[in-house]
């Protein structure tokens, strides 16, 4: 609908009509901030998936719990089941925790599917993180484990007004400031609803007085002038930005640029990257560990290392009536198999992995297993002579878009301003044809692409580009893809069959949240999982 | 203009269309990397007020400069001068360097105007500042020597989407979340706009080519859905947030929830706050010093504090053919008149205490010390036992706006997720009638009020605060008002009149600057002057 005439009484998505009449009664009779107090009390402000920090109460009588894979969801499960009074054991494939959560520096190696090295060189204190990277401050979960864990945030920029959109046919190659596209394009949608409405072409829709306030509000939030155009001139430049920024003393009037035409931005096709900007997902404020992703992990595994097997790769997966029994092999020793075993099993490997294995689980979780692809990434790390990117161009983190196959270029959100080298995230492929076409290339092929196509929006790269890397993570041994891609169908059909718990195991995982591909989706499904382990297990 | 057709080929604004002609040719030829890296080579990018490291070329043959104020201005003029040869001293009112580059700390005192006294009590590693509190990335001069002085900067968070937009009689008083007021303000703009474009209502403004890619855009943009509605569902609920976020596990499907009318966001007059955050100056990426706002101003005293003499309050300044004397008093010591002299002054200090004085400049110089207002602002400081608003609220960093006296709530943008005591700017009223009544009540009664109205966005402050501080800058006795408050009307006068260099004397300080009220401002100015004042003393 268009415009409502007033705000609806009861929420409809939500089903709580009494609670909200509840609280109209209160502002009647004691006033609004009262009334807001009594929302705050009765959580209705919007509903976490996280419920705060899980309680497992009541006596698992010695229970044991194998928990597979010690990445964020298998780390928050031996956390919180051996405060719980269980006996926790964690195999891990990898020789370190965290999983996806992980960073690479210098002097890092990392061997991909296919055998290929690569070698971090990367000077002291410069990072990539290769898989998770940015945290949303409604990811309440993650939150409180950083807090809890004394883990250390930094705000992660997603949105820089600064950086640049780049399309190659678009704007002669040039790349755009993001200010001057979104005002630009922004200002003139405004123009034109200013028009109609002025012409009388949404009486229908928009009621005498409505239509006052809508101009004003449009002339505000277009930039437009008295006639509500959008023009060239110092109101437009107070949001654009200017051709000749103010200055100080004598000669130093500002001086406003020529807007970009709306019928080029409109061609150009940028728009789609103003709204990709305005996802909840990546609304201010966002975090980033400060010093690097692996930081959580880190600092989990302070808490539950002691119980992590490492270099433990899983074969086999079986269960019966009285217990699992988990077949692995030492990756640095595999000629002997081993055995792991324990009341209950809580497997977080990822479906792109535990599709392969044998493992005792009923038909509808096993279709369920086998129901999920894994989405396609690939990121690559550069490491340059100096922070051309702020010195030259002004650009302090956030991304730069392109439609060339790297995508986008990321800058440091750390160690602003300083002097001496810098590391960008030279390409971040997430699915698409390039994915995996950057994914079939050798490791310094992807990285030599990173750089020849990075130049064409920072020419700098010819002459201080010195080293990179690259992660495929088709290539990775540890997930063979970067996160599960459900689809809608698949989510309908399989997901509670793949959530519920069969027999004595249960799977965790973003792949079993609906916040797939994030860290929060992890620890969730894992609080999940292992809240619905405990009542069975202390219900029987 | 509303929709044209192509980019125009020259930019009207700076005059240079032979060089964006040099460049189009460069595209044809040599295609658009090479275009675009001629354009970064000319300079094409929107030009700085800050000219890069200043030059003082020539010798001073042992001149002397008398600088009045050791503020950002004073201070940066005399790191300059007196490494360009010359004779450097600085007077300097207060016993601190920075004037109102101005941080309060626990254990910090202040005496306004009228003789109240405040200690600030905040905890250890908490504080405010009562002035500049925010570096935009494209005050060039200001970052060049933050990065000269090593002063760490850590991001200035504006806009945070999920802080609240507060209208007493809006909503019922219930605060809304920015990103709902801003989603559902664009989605149903955009909903109106593909309405009549679809109803062929924009087809003489827009091309039938144009007006298929806008309908498409708009629906992106406005995160319409098929229908190019805008509704309760799960499109919406990606930009606006949800009732209920997507979790984990099983039963952890999103739910969206009912989007503000439109017809309530108008008559709210929240959609005046949306492009407040839009502005080129508080686009991102901003930034603070970490530690506080005084490390610069530290900072620059640990170059040139051997040259201050604090303590000096000026009351005469002199001047003749051959050169300058500065009447002022030790304000340990009053009783003793003291003079400075050397042969030019730049003078620092703020327009609101220099009309005040006597001072030898001709008629139009002194016109133009006279003509400029000061604004009036206060801040209030507020701490609280827990920080409520990130635990509580999901609120980390970022501002909510209010249409109560207090105008807004500032978070801090440090130490986030962090246990324990936090510090918010609990109000800051700049201009407009309730700044100047705040400044006229006494320092405790501006934190009760602030605390009081405060709780009617956050109940909490009511079980939470503890002890406040508050600055109101009309009462500042260095300053007496916040900034200079020129109208278009004063500057085509005056403002030329301010900034030349009268005999033997220059003005510097944001006053003398197109970027009033700005840290740059202050230290372009001061670049410009001393420029100007150095070109006349080697000419001469």
């Amino acid at each position: 609908m268009a415009i409502r005439s007033s705000a609806p009484m009861h929420n409809e998505a939500s089903n709580t009509p009494s609670r909200r009449d509840l609280l109209s009664l209160i502002g009647a009779v004691a006033g609004s901030a009262a009334m807001y107090e009594a929302m705050t009390v009765l959580g209705f402000a919007s509903e976490s998936g996280y419920k705060g920090r899980v309680r497992l109460e009541g006596d698992p009588k010695g229970a044991s719990v194998l928990i597979l894979g010690a990445g964020l969801a298998g780390m928050t499960a031996a956390l919180e089941l051996r405060q719980a009074g269980y006996k926790v054991q964690l195999l891990e494939f990898n020789s370190r925790p965290g999983g996806r959560n992980w960073t690479l520096r210098g002097g890092d190696q990392f061997t991909e599917l296919g055998g290929a090295r690569q070698t971090c060189e990367f000077e002291q204190g410069l990072y990539i993180n290769p898989g998770p990277w940015r945290i949303p401050y409604h990811h309440r979960g993650l939150l409180d484990y950083c807090k809890r864990l004394n883990v250390a945030l930094e705000p992660f920029i997603q949105l820089n007004h600064n950086a640049l959109l780049h399309g190659s046919r678009a704007f002669g190659g040039k790349p755009q400031r993001i200010r001057e596209v979104k005002t630009d394009f922004q200002g003139q949608v405004s123009e034109l609803l200013a028009k109609v409405v002025q012409q009388g072409k949404l009486d229908d829709a928009v009621s005498k007085q409505d239509k006052e306030i809508l101009l004003q509000a449009l002339r505000s939030w277009g930039a437009l002038d008295k006639d509500h155009a959008y023009r060239a001139n110092l109101i437009t430049a107070e949001f654009r930005g200017y051709a000749r920024e103010p200055g100080g003393g004598l000669d130093a009037a500002p001086v406003p640029g020529e807007p970009l035409a709306l019928s080029e931005i409109l061609k150009s096709r940028m728009w789609r990257y103003l709204q990709n900007f305005a996802l909840h997902e990546f609304q201010t404020t966002m975090f980033q560990p400060v010093g690097g992703m692996d930081m959580i992990g880190k600092a989990f595994a302070r808490e539950v290392g002691d119980l992590i097997r490492y270099d433990a790769k899983v074969t086999r997966i079986q269960q019966n009536d009285r217990g699992v029994t988990v077949g692995y092999v030492d990756t640095k020793n595999p000629g002997t198999p081993l055995a792991a075993t324990a009341d209950w099993c809580v497997c977080t490997i990822p479906l792109s992995i535990l599709s392969q294995l044998q493992i005792d689980v009923g038909a509808p979780m096993k279709a369920a297993i086998d129901a999920v692809p894994y989405a396609s990434a690939v990121k690559v790390g550069l490491q340059f002579k100096r922070r051309f990117w702020e010195e030259d161009d002004a650009i302090y983190g956030g991304i730069s878009y392109t439609d060339l196959p790297i995508r986008q270029i990321a800058y440091p959100n750390t160690g602003y301003n300083t002097k001496g080298r810098g590391v960008l995230l030279g390409a971040y492929l997430f699915e698409g044809a390039n994915a995996y076409e950057f994914t079939s290339l050798a490791p310094a092929e992807r990285v030599a692409r990173a750089v020849e196509f990075g130049a064409q929006l920072h020419p700098q790269y010819k002459t201080e580009y010195e080293n990179g890397i690259s992660v495929a993570w088709h290539r990775v041994p540890f997930t063979l893809g970067c996160a599960g891609n459900w689809s809608e169908a698949a989510r309908a059909q399989h997901y509670d069959n793949l959530c519920r718990i069969d027999g004595r195991i249960v799977l965790a995982g973003e792949h079993a949240s609906w916040i797939p591909a994030w860290q929060e989706g992890a620890i969730l499904s894992a609080l999940d999982a292992i809240s619905r382990l405990h009542r069975r297990v202390v219900n029987t």
